[in-house]
């Protein structure tokens, strides 16, 4: 067996100030000695450094899930650690992130909130929070991040950078702490779709360790040049002008690159997100740390606490009942796949300031996940990429759904939409590369023809 | 609206004594002002009767679920009746049960115990009772049964008929009392397997309005003339000699269809079938009736009442923990499918005479779920075809498994197997007629050449 990684982490208590170490919980050295386990000019991920969100583990370093009182320091990576590896990738670092993975903000956390990348009095959006800003940054060229509710998404679209939350069960969650087991996703930011696309390539294996782990049927070609896009019939950004005008804009730029859009039914949508937290199913959230909480509820940092305590009242018919509504809503919203090829939504309805935040956890927090939540239900595959930057300053970001096994042609049409922005990359001012092909994607059908003689 | 089906219900106080009544729990005429909404001559099914499991909806007649106080008059038909009357099926009647489709034997209901085709002093098998009676007997030409834990295949195997349990979500269950909805599957009762796969290729369809149902894509190939089969490695027939000696002589029979035996690890199966009524999973059952239970727990009979009531007790974790139990169980069970292509196994264990179930009702029930009770719990498709008469005139049927959408495979072999039997028909001294070929499946390629010239 390979040596562990060695690495410092953050306490709590001394939660530094300053606005970078925020985003970390424990730093690696990048010394030879302590990348061993990197296969460093070994595959496709050969010299790009990424981060991993505190609930995933690395070998040797504690794995914190951003509450300090349940830390363990596991002996093997994650699934997925294992193989960013092995692909050559090497580890910079495990990222801060709303405790148990339980928020869409990014302030959940007793190692402090995460700003912004491009305006530190903002939130830098969750659960990922860390991972996300890490990359926004330039301090990290990907890292993994977890998506159960939008927790991949949202802080991409809060800081210009790309997050793809998979397929479930595209790739292994062995080794993450759990969410909600049945829907949780690891999810992958990058500077760009064809970093994370180049990522997802080498994260994708069936895992028979991992309940939920699957193999997927992948959609193998790109969209067609015409096609209809979903737009939800209600829409709302609490308020936010500037957020509404960038999604107008938005919904032309898509139109540009051969969308039509058709409007479609957001209500069965809406209603899944509703039964997140509002039924029976927040007992998964409960379920992922039971023997953790009973013992420790005292630790559990506020809003998470309560939202997770929920999750311990509910029966098993409660559960049940409320699996088979998800499952009738879910063929109900199934209906727009015969009249759209991808559905379209902002990422994040809006921004909030980190003290407006902490002053409505709760309430706000949810505002966030408006056009998220549904996509772990319903298991659909999601892509946020960069959009346009606001007259503010802040990013807006738009995000690209298909069904299971979609994510290379969200990957395809995702970065023809994000090169045509020609938005400068996260929080530098570095341009977009030229874009590179999805490799996994079959180039249009070509006829070979052979003349002889 | 046509006019509902008329129908003559017995009540459980008068249950008859006879025989073949006990099979009915309501008859209907076959006169042609009471079968209108069969549209004869239309269909596929033209001429066919059939015959309905009490527990699935025919509109204008009584479904009881073998529970009269439960009993209400549906003013549509199930989904699945819809199609067989639409596809010019006629109605012959509904069949008894094991209560609210809870039990393997055909014992547990207050409309009597349903015999054995083959020998009225041994039980019929459940709970499709009186559905496989009726097709054995020939009162029938194919019927529809439900199949939670192995109630579409246990019937077959005990009364020398085929059995059809397909992909769970391929046949709607809307307007079918649930047993425990996220396993339930409309099953099929037929002589042969051909018929039962006519009447399959009827009751396909996508349908919105069930939770559970999905668009499955079949493999459309057969299996390899040299095929592997799975055997476990455990065998177990309660000391019941004649069905070891029986389940030994199906194993060459296969053999002799081109396959080769491998042994697998059958602890993962029976560890699934274990968890069934041994853990939260049992919640589903109370469930699927709850509203009912809570109010009339007194008038389901035993022991159905108190295997209902242990789904009571459960928290909505207890159920979380069981359904990741149940997932890590199947993917060390799918392990198989890289060394196999279809999965062989006795129906049943052995044969018990009605007053040995009655008298250890809830082990002997058990026994009989031997090799059933993992199929839906793994989302699996199996085919029960009769195999041999035993020397004590008791007959001994085996189970082809395949993965979700192997059912055209399932009934391609299953139909050659059940050939190379010369059994006689069910119950009665007919033979079996020529084979057909299983119209869904796409025919070994074939090469065309035109020669022009």
């Amino acid at each position: 067996m390979q040596p562990p990684f060695a690495g410092i982490t953050r306490r709590p208590a001394t939660a530094e100030a300053t606005e970078a170490d925020s985003a970390w919980i424990t730093r690696v050295s990048a010394e030879p000695s302590n990348q061993q386990q990197s296969q460093a000019g070994s595959g496709p991920l050969d010299g790009l450094h990424f981060a991993v969100k505190d609930n995933i583990d690395v070998a040797g370093l504690p794995t914190t899930a951003g509450c300090s009182a349940f830390a363990y320091t596991p002996s093997e990576h994650a699934h997925v650690v294992e193989r960013l590896l092995r692909a050559g990738a090497r580890l910079a670092g495990k990222t801060n992130l709303d405790q148990f993975a339980c928020g869409l903000n990014g302030t959940r956390s007793p190692y402090g909130p995460v700003p912004n990348a491009l305006n530190p009095a903002y939130v830098s959006g969750g659960s990922s929070s860390g991972s996300a800003y890490v990359v926004a940054k330039g301090l990290a060229d990907f890292s993994l991040g977890t998506d159960t509710a939008g927790s991949g998404r949202v802080p991409a679209g809060l800081n210009n950078i790309v997050g793809l939350k998979p397929t479930r069960g595209l790739i292994s969650a062995r080794g993450v702490v759990p969410a909600a087991q049945n829907v949780d996703c690891v999810s992958i930011f990058a500077m760009t779709v064809s970093t994370a696309a180049k990522v997802l390539q080498a994260c994708i294996g069936y895992d028979e360790a991992d309940p939920f782990s699957r193999r997927v049927t992948m959609a193998s070609k790109p969209l067609p040049a015409k096609f209809r896009f979903g737009v939800p019939d209600t829409l709302e950004f609490f308020g936010d002008k500037l957020a509404e005008a960038a999604f107008t804009q938005s919904l032309e730029q898509l139109t540009g690159l051969g969308g039509t859009a058709v409007t479609i039914n957001y209500a069965p949508l809406a209603q899944a997100a509703a039964m997140l937290y509002d039924s029976a199913l927040v007992s998964q959230r409960y379920t992922a740390i039971q023997a953790f909480f009973d013992a420790h509820e005292e630790e559990v940092i506020e809003p998470v606490r309560s939202i997770i305590a929920k999750g311990r009242q509910y029966s098993a018919a409660d559960y049940i009942r409320a699996e088979i509504d998800m499952l009738a809503l879910s063929q109900v919203a199934g209906r727009m796949w015969q009249e759209i090829d991808v559905l379209f939504v902002p990422t994040a309805p809006t921004h909030y300031t980190i003290d407006q935040m902490q002053a409505d956890p709760v309430a706000l927090n949810r505002n966030l996940g408006q056009y998220t939540n549904f996509v772990n239900l319903f298991d659909y595959a999601a892509l946020s990429v960069p959009s346009l930057m606001r007259p503010d300053g802040l990013p807006f970001g738009v995000t690209l759904i298909g069904p299971a096994g979609s994510d290379w042609q969200l990957a395809d049409l995702g970065q023809r939409y994000h090169h045509a922005t020609g938005l400068s990359l996260g929080a530098t001012t570095r341009s977009l590369p030229e874009p590179a092909p999805i490799a996994a994607l079959q180039a249009p059908a070509t006829v070979r023809v052979a003349v002889v003689g």
